[in-house]
């Protein structure tokens, strides 16, 4: 019964049966998730939309997920999408929304693909899961592994800001400091995974995990009252954040709900763009980063898994993909928590340097609406402020000296 | 028009229109909004809260503010309510609820008191708003404020941990660091505001402030199918929060929604616990605390200035106080995050450790359905855990380091 008919391979088109595969056999392609789309249809209709529970799973006939008692209950997703009217002046865009997932259970969108990845590990029965994080698929995997019982193990960079290795630990997952990059960890937590038969998120459970992350696509539709947006601004790390919301639109396409995608524009930073170097060659390829060098720790990935999927869909879309510097980045991050109230991390800071010169240099409209995906909060990174924010000096409690600090300020 | 009728002192029981004012004019007293109930019966139906919209605006008939357009818009409340089986199970209790404030805009319950208070400051076209602040107060406020258009000025302990002081710089505010304790830069702040004519709003804005934090007890009632649970345990800092749930019980007795008061019980950390103190003596006075010492950094108010009026709720409700030490705070800290997937800020460790020694000594019933109160996120007071989680040694990135690494681990 249900709604998946199996696994299919992106790149050869070889079809499987939905069981934990990481990639596909005949060419190591990566994998998605298909489904019995005429039954979906049958049961997915717009107007029950509003009878279902707030989280991700109110999109259950298209996430590969059968057995309800397998979910972990943290409440994930129906974020708020906020309408952005200040930082559209400051843009001159004249419609901005941000999808805010600075406020899912573990403050990133990573909750998510999560949330699925470890319900498919525990109808498998798997006895211990993990992944391989830049930080904040650390956290959310250690609290659900906690939620669900399930051993947790960690792989990340040792270089890592601290409060990012901190919160695993308090959820109980083993951390795994790795000597190295990202991509070092990776390597390591995938032969790991392999010879203990441990389910990994992102790795050997990769195909359903990508699913959970669609959900934003189908919660931006839903809160524009059904329609897409013209553009769709999306961090990219390994990439796969960008497929699956192309993935999403495909299905809500199929389904008759949507006509035309949105164009997906990606963005890294410029100190790690192997994906957007790869979007502008005319192989579109993606061109690794030995070593990544940016604030924007969460986009660190040299060697990006869905990168070349990701320039496609890019380009399929007629988007693009842009990488500003770091201050220009730190620079969007303060412009959005100063117009909208919303302190994002790194990465989501990327997403307002791109649209800004984007509107610099025309590749997006002013009437173009657009969501930007704001993707984690700016309190697990507090590090990247070290520069810009110098400590205060201490204030006698009196009012002569308050008075005398307050008049020497600049601002305020 | 609208709902509200006035103010009116605790103490004395003087009236007064619903103006700016911090206090009792004729006895200090603290005053509190009230509300023409009967016109609040006509509008307020149960049956219609399902078509309101999803945060703490729902339930506006017993909110002080008139003009919908002076509302900002962050998405505060509606925050999950989380039914916590191992929890339960951990603590011998049938069925305990967290209520999960770490996931409102600025990660915790503060959003709630300062969403009322920054629209009537708008409502009274005040030129600047501001706080005195443990931490959380100040992100709130200042969030606020940036998406107001207001200068915002933040007095706080020179000694937070640091992310507590950049939040709100990063929003835009003024951050004014006190060398002192908080009620040192509570009592300059309360100067400056007056001398300045700035809306601070847990000062002189405190009688509407407080109305925010009831939306708290209403969500809860709503979210157990409009029950109160039978105790909740509630952190006190200024124990303004439990003023707050139990004025907020009395409106809907008033309105005829329910009969009995949940038992409220108030937590403190050992190390700052005047209102505990208090709760204990005969005079039922707070007993300030000169140099707060506690990790729970959040409720270190050495003079509580609601502390008389939550002695009285407390003991009204067949409450009682109650202030574990710090390991015991932490270890709630841990207990939940493990059990349930929720970090707190110690605050929220607290009303966990509350818990587990009233069931030790039957102060409440594995019968009784308990609901814990969590303020605040955990990702903002990183600096407790520095002695539990010594940094980890980096592990080469291959198969015989990670072996010997996870050989070697007591857990896991």
């Amino acid at each position: 019964m249900g709604y998946v008919r199996g696994l299919r391979c992106r790149a050869c088109g070889a079809e499987f049966p939905a069981v934990q595969l990481a990639v596909c056999e005949s060419c190591f392609g990566p994998l998605e998730v298909t489904y019995e789309l005429s039954a979906v249809r049958d049961s997915f209709r717009r107007a029950d939309l509003a009878e279902r529970p707030r989280d991700l799973w109110r999109y259950r006939e298209l996430l590969p997920v059968l057995d309800e008692s397998a979910r972990v209950d943290l409440a994930v997703g129906c974020t708020p999408l906020r309408r952005a009217a200040d930082l559209g002046e400051a843009l001159d865009v004249r419609e901005i929304w941000v999808k805010d997932d600075t406020v899912n259970p573990t403050y990133s969108f990573k909750d998510r693909p999560v949330a699925v990845a470890v319900a498919k590990a525990r109808e498998w029965d798997l006895p211990a899961i993990g992944c391989a994080s830049t930080g904040n698929l650390a956290a959310a995997t250690a609290a659900a592994a906690a939620k669900a019982h399930l051993p947790c193990y960690v792989f990340a960079p040792a270089s890592l800001e601290p409060a990012k290795l901190l919160v695993p630990r308090i959820f109980g997952a083993t951390v795994v400091p790795i000597e190295g990059t990202y991509d070092d960890a990776n390597r390591i937590a995938l032969l790991t995974a392999d010879r203990r038969g441990w389910g990994f998120v992102n790795i050997n459970l990769r195909p359903y995990y990508a699913e959970g992350s669609k959900t934003l696509l189908f919660e931006t539709w839903e809160q524009l009252g059904f329609e897409l947006p013209d553009v769709i601004v999306v961090p990219l790390g390994s990439g796969l954040l960008l497929t699956s919301l192309e993935k999403g639109f495909r299905e809500l396409r199929e389904l008759g709900e949507v006509a035309d995608p949105p164009r997906l524009v990606g963005t890294q930073a410029a100190g790690c763009a192997p994906i957007v170097q790869g979007f502008e060659s005319p192989d579109g390829r993606p061109k690794p980063v030995r070593r990544p060098e940016t604030v924007a720790e969460s986009l660190a990935i040299g060697d990006p898994g869905s990168g070349f999927e990701a320039i496609q869909a890019m380009r399929a879309t007629r988007g693009f993909a842009d990488a500003p510097n770091d201050p220009d980045i730190l620079d969007g991050v303060r412009l959005l928590a100063r117009a909208e109230g919303v302190f994002t991390e790194p990465a989501g800071g990327t997403t307002v340097a791109t649209l800004r010169r984007a509107r610099e240099d025309g590749r997006i409209d002013r009437d173009e609406r657009v969501v930007l995906l704001i993707t984690g909060s700016g309190l697990k990174t507090p590090a990247v402020w070290r520069d810009a924010f110098q400590p205060l000096a201490p204030v006698p409690p009196n009012s002569a000296a308050v008075d005398a600090y307050l008049g020497g300020l600049h601002h305020g």
